[in-house]
């Protein structure tokens, strides 16, 4: 317990989970009730009308499973497909690695597309299969929205118009994990089938709801869907959603209060003023790092992602080592690398509640552990360069003009 | 949002979620924290070491699973069963029920051996079907402790008495959602190989843990059961256990601070003393029902409940009335009678952090809003009749003396 | 910090500081602020505006005073009145002799008027007095509201009355502390030149703020009030009040925004429903005091107080080992018998964020409190009147309707 | 209210009130307690026994005031001196100014030794009144330790060497509100008689607690000192100390808990690392002042301050505007100019709950203020000056080793 305190603040600067705002930490600091009240339905109502915006959708019925990202991907998958079911996956870092893992353990026929890590979905392969099945064999694609072991955002609205070329009635499942809140999201447009988020990510939440938004296409697929399911199935839910009480199980009371709050705040600021400070702090960390003259891991300029930068280290350098020390030293929080990227890449998430300011500490505190651990870094390059950028691009606090 | 606001404070007797100590709140408000730093598993190793003391185990396996009891339950049958398993499982209240629900989509065998609601589980049944059961064709008891609905306490010893009796080898489950941590439980004592709870129950947590213990036979078990699973299975627990990094996905840095608060709260009493304390509270409700001529629906004195108290209502009065009343007027929240006993039972639920004041205001109100709805209680008739006997059994609290 | 833990709630019914609700504690959960921002300001702002209706004032001038209600007692003093000035002051009680002791040690001539502890201001001797006072040497008439050791409320129209009786020009300075927002309040009607009150009274924030507000009258006297004065000093507000930015020195900024809190929690269930909640409270409480068949430390129904009340003892009892016991076993505080009365009353107080149950809880644990030291109460007789008369006349939760 | 709101954090760089670590604001987000039960005495003696370390003092008595800094000065004087006094007081900005203001206001004597704002104080002339004073007419001499308005510190050892070197008798009553707890403080060593500091500053708590520290000989001095006080008086505090209720009238519980975390993470630390982490922040800030060729206000090495620095900005900016803008655009708190350099200096406080990464954000901001206001400052020269600085010299966090 000791380890927590250290004089200031951490710095958190992982992926997820992110840092929470006040406002919302207040919101939950509070007593259960009974979720069988009034109030507590009155208040749920609110939510799954409003989430519907965070991921662009009119369409969509929103699910907020008291459940983290792992299960949020059981639930889309479970409740849309039936064992044996053919599914093309695509394979680039360590969370579609795990979902992947997931959708092979739950007995569906997963057809890997693999790229390195650092790639994006690699697309043409999904034409070149979607071509092939005339049969409409392939039940689903699912897809990472935003790879956070890489840094990497694929393209999703490629990926409907090439099922929608081939007039495919796959559905497409996605995984946004470390994308919605975050980066330019739009599930109707895009004809996304379930999108899922996880509270702990972009909406500045603690971890403890999985929020998962079906279309009405994957809605109707959950009537014939086979796979073995209860705590995660959608049936369970729409039908307390009839009963107007919305609940088949208990909620946490704090989670529907922080994230009554944390709505609140997005849309104060403005979803796409949101969405235009992440691409503002994910450019901003891109500079610093081509200052320091460090490798993005993330191999071409469309993928790049505004949520989390992987920073590949010189060889000699153990990327693990940075991390810790910037903990011990500096108490900031980075990401380590994962599985093939381990020691190789460490990583800066910069997704959720976060302004330019606490940015740049972070990149400050980077670059002195950089130099730290042996690498001949330039102190204040990176913050020269993304305070550069952001000092022509921040614009006024909304609510302070 | 406006409900929630009234003069004063909640009064919370629902069977769960229940009151969380300030001190459990105060020790979660704070901001996420990344998981990976070594502060959270040193934090991890404590809980799961001291979370089987709330079990009385020393050679189970504890799992805190992001979820609810729901996900615990089904966490406890699909990593230890496989589909087709016979299974004998005892309805008698609308949560065995919705758990043989459960059990019965996870495609077991169900051989549900139902009572009365008002009665406990029928043990003599379970006897001669483990007599009959020469070729161990039964692999699991399931048995709720507490039934929630009904205020009805199974006994445990009896059933590990039984399956001893007969030699019988089924696994023994239990779903101690609402009595561990509140009545005396003895997983090692009693052979119990899955017991579960969730925290928004005795552990006085918000919800959002489902805490699912396993025996060394039940680990054991879930090597070779085939049910599918991913999100609930224990095989990635027990890797990241391995590890000393322990999370196989993100937990809530919150709830495991507030667990820690909890823990230590339970202990600083002492688990015996809030054992006695729920068997004050308990038998004090029961003389207060007694005192206004009403009925517990627990038919028996051997099945009365410490946490938990549904007290049937006349035919003329709508119980369900009452809980509305109740909540409108004095800021009380009790349970409604659920399925079967809908409109002719409430609840009173008396478990978690509670003490013998706070008891006594709520049967202040009961009484006033059971003469509210028409009924002729004679007000301070329970209250006397409880206070009477609190009032020779209640200790000094420890830490005052 | 042992002490603090007891299983449940402490049960906190001394007549300050009283019950802070959760809405107002979230509200201040919060780091500091720069309060010379713009924010602070326009908070402030509200803020001076609301807070007078507390006083029921249109036309007073409102000073929130980083100090306790000695403070604000010495605020209301020194800006008003000049060394050696006469004023009349009523003993009658502990609280009336504290304030006292200050006009004194303040070196006004102090023309004590006293009472038997448990008795009202004597009006009487105050009109007979200004009717002598042709000079119009009294230059103030100093009194406590309810004094909150006896639980006796004075009658302030009266003394208004009397004051326009003989046109006397003498400033009517009150102690409102243990009143305002809980009592029948009317500075402006009721020509009071200076009403202050604490925080962590009936608007049941913590201590912190004084809050001391002026009429024109007394403003203007300040101008030539002569006491040396500095932290005290009014004027140093005013010039602040003139630029804007309001704060002479620094506030607490979680008190304003938990002011901000409580002020809206008050206008939401209307200030005349929270009177007559305090009404109900203490009506409720004397029938119990008579049903354990104990005497009132009040005198005469004229001055009964509602928002505290001191419970006479038998002489084989003393007072404060029922407030040591209450604590001790059942985690409930009462207030302790002061100077006079000390070991002679105990004291319920019933002032601020408190509603009928948590009054009920109170009341049957100081039932067995009673028993406890060896007073033959009937156990629930307590509980039963006041349940009686509170079944009868509680609205419906105006937010829940 | 909006105005609050903006992503991301507030970055607090005002010379107080100043950030409060979070386990500081769980401590505090509490109800009311009854300040006479057993436990907040039992609470407040480790209190008084523990804040004397931050003085460096074991002779000293502390009071815990509830009030502002300028109520603790007030204290400080009022409590140890007489109407017509004569003492000698040191005017060298904003808050030494007030103070001074004060003591003419108390009807003291006052002998100004002015500098010019950004000078320390002018020890020669106190040398030279000293030596003139055979006849010991000069009751005290009162300085600031740290003036806030232009990051000057004083030599207080210097001040006792004079003191010495004349054997003169007087009082030597320090302001340390910017300085103890954060600056080398010693107040047995140095024989300061009273020394004084506020809640709100580096001890990073809400405003709310004067806290006041007086030598045997100063309590001594309160015997006979003839100046009006009372809610500031110490003799109430010095009589419910004896008998063991510690307060004269209510505390904030809060506060009081509050106070404790503070402490317990203060003395985790260690004072002297928390003084050396001061050091180490004002260092770096200068370090960056001087890379982005701009002036501090302080005029001399040894006067500057580790708690705030005064930056002076070209006459042709208004540094109002860059306060403004900081606070607009990047949600960056800095400290205006006052009086005498109001539009000339802002002020960056780097006092209190601080570390290093915090500050280089702040730096960062304060860089692409100064480029948004139209100085030429090259950006990151700053940080990384500071950081060249801050990479040798910061340790690892004591409790991560």
């Amino acid at each position: 317990m000791d380890y927590v305190n250290g004089p200031g603040r951490n710095h958190l600067f992982v992926p997820g989970p992110v840092n929470i705002p006040d406002q919302v930490i207040r919101a939950m600091s509070r007593n259960n009730e009974d979720y069988r009240s009034p109030a507590v339905p009155a208040l749920t109502k609110t939510l799954l009308e409003d989430v519907k915006q965070i991921f662009k959708t009119t369409s969509g019925t929103p699910f907020l499973i008291p459940t983290t990202g792992t299960g949020a991907w059981e639930s889309a998958l479970t409740n849309t497909l039936s064992p044996g079911d053919r599914i093309v996956s695509f394979l680039i870092g360590q969370f579609s690695l795990l979902w992947i893992d997931q959708q092979q353990r739950l007995n569906f026929n997963v057809d890997v597309v693999e790229s390195d890590w650092g790639q994006g979905a690699n697309l043409d392969v999904l034409a070149s299969k979607l071509a092939e099945d005339q049969a409409h064999t392939i039940k689903a694609i699912c897809i990472v929205h935003n790879e956070t072991a890489t840094g990497v955002t694929n393209n999703l609205s490629t990926v409907r118009k090439i099922l929608d070329h081939y007039q495919h009635p796959a559905l497409f499942l996605v995984d946004g994990v470390s994308s919605i809140c975050a980066l330019d999201f739009r599930m109707d447009e895009w004809g996304i089938d379930v999108a899922l988020t996880g509270s702990q990510k972009a909406l500045s939440l603690p971890t403890g709801i999985g929020i998962v938004c079906a279309s009405p296409k994957a809605l109707e697929a959950s009537k014939t869907a086979k796979s073995v399911r209860v705590f995660f199935d959608w049936k369970d839910y729409l039908k307390f959603y009839k009963m107007g009480t919305y609940w088949p199980y208990t909620p946490s009371i704090q989670l529907l209060y922080g994230l009554r709050a944390a709505l609140d705040l997005l849309f104060e600021e403005g979803l796409d003023n949101v969405i235009k400070r992440h691409t503002r702090l994910g450019t901003a960390t891109r500079l610093a790092v081509e200052a320091w003259g460090l490798k993005n891991c993330t191999q071409k300029e469309e993928w790049f992602s505004d949520t989390v930068t992987a920073v590949v280290v010189p060889s000699y350098i153990d990327s693990s080592e940075i991390v810790r020390r910037a903990w011990k030293r500096y108490n900031l929080s980075l990401g380590l690398g994962l599985n093939k990227v381990a020691g190789k890449v460490f990583r800066i998430g910069h997704l959720g509640n976060l302004n330019e300011l606490q940015l740049l500490g972070c990149l400050a505190g980077v670059e002195m552990v950089l130099k730290d651990v042996g690498y001949p870094v330039k102190l204040g390059s990176g913050v020269a360069a993304a305070s550069t950028y952001l000092q022509n691009t921040t614009p006024l606090i909304p609510s302070r003009i």
